[in-house]
């Protein structure tokens, strides 16, 4: 299939890129910064160079499948770009029957039957990375207003390292733990299970999260 | 205060710039159409020629308070412009100071202590005014995950008609009627409370509901 992955040189969409690549599908990656993306990807790498709020329905028309794998540096105070560059996106979507994959965060998941986002604390919110895991929360109250684009959302476990494909278990609202007390995914899992669901997606207009294998 | 009227020449921003040039402040109708905004608003009304769209930050950074009085019409189709115009808006306001009011339709608003949205059902849903209702009520949950911006969200009454301004009741969650039974409010006094509370704003992050006086 043809796919697009916003974000595509970032830490996830390096691998959701290299993943899709290997499995012979004609791959997108739909970056700022070109000298970096072929850094990371190759210089043969096929390219959409464009801000996210630039790209227009044009731009996502020929992708049977779009993936937003951006990211927002923790502590940077922009953790609203989680929400507006998916709103944006969605935007361009309406009405099409393009598959639309998000990386929302894991603070829209349950743990002992209570929402991550409504146990965060005002401690919580001094942390870091706070900011981020609010507005991808909000990011996932957005796609569960939009009944119009073939959307589906994936959470990560507690952890989100950089490392290989290992294999994954699949989930989907209650955060992900596994024997030993670990919930984590790393980014080649991740990867895997994002280009498996664009394969057969079991999950339009749903959220399901991944942990890694043990 | 500087005004900025996002459909400005439209059937409620009409009102709220007459009401709003009436009181000596410095409004500026932000319009698809120049032809049609002149023979609105007079040949002298001062314009900003623009899709919604394609405003930036620096068209909106003029104004202390910008006004939503976008519609869509019933039975298009594209009620979801009523949530992607706002997210939008919402974007290029972040991080500023500026007063932000959106006029959301009424079915965020309670009666019974049920909110209307949930009481719609399969029959409702095949309403033309369904689509624009439900997304005006998806604006209102968007808003409320805004808190970096100034938002102001105002529901009219369950009938909107044009009308002069003779004076308003204000509420909060709830619909408002009359003694008699109605439920309405005229745009000449939606203009007036929407004027009212930008010279002195009581419901910062808040939505609010106004009725004509009987």
């Amino acid at each position: 299939m043809k796919i697009g992955i916003i974000g595509g040189a970032g830490r996830a969409g390096t691998y959701i890129y290299n993943e899709a690549v290997e499995r012979g599908h004609d791959v997108t990656a739909i970056v700022r910064n070109k000298e970096r993306a072929q850094h990371r990807l190759g210089t043969d790498a096929k390219l959409l160079v464009k801000d996210t709020y630039a790209l227009t329905r044009e731009d996502l028309a020929p992708f049977d499948a779009v993936v937003d794998a951006l990211s927002v540096p923790w502590g940077s105070g922009q953790g609203f770009e989680h929400l507006d560059m998916a709103a944006h996106i969605v935007h361009l979507l309406r009405g099409t029957k393009t598959l639309a994959l998000f990386i929302v965060g894991s603070s829209s998941l349950k743990v002992n039957g209570q929402l991550m986002y409504e146990t965060f604390d005002e401690e919580t919110a001094q942390q870091p990375w706070f900011d981020g895991a609010q507005y991808q929360y909000f990011e996932c109250v957005f796609l569960q207003m939009t009944p119009d684009v073939n959307w589906i959302a994936v959470s990560p476990s507690m952890a989100f390292p950089t490392g290989p494909k290992t294999g994954y278990v699949r989930g989907k609202d209650d955060l992900l733990v596994d024997e030993s007390g670990n919930s984590e995914i790393s980014t080649g899992n991740m990867a895997a299970a994002i280009i498996d669901e664009l394969e057969g997606p079991k999950s339009l207009h749903a959220r399901f999260t991944v942990r890694d294998q043990a």
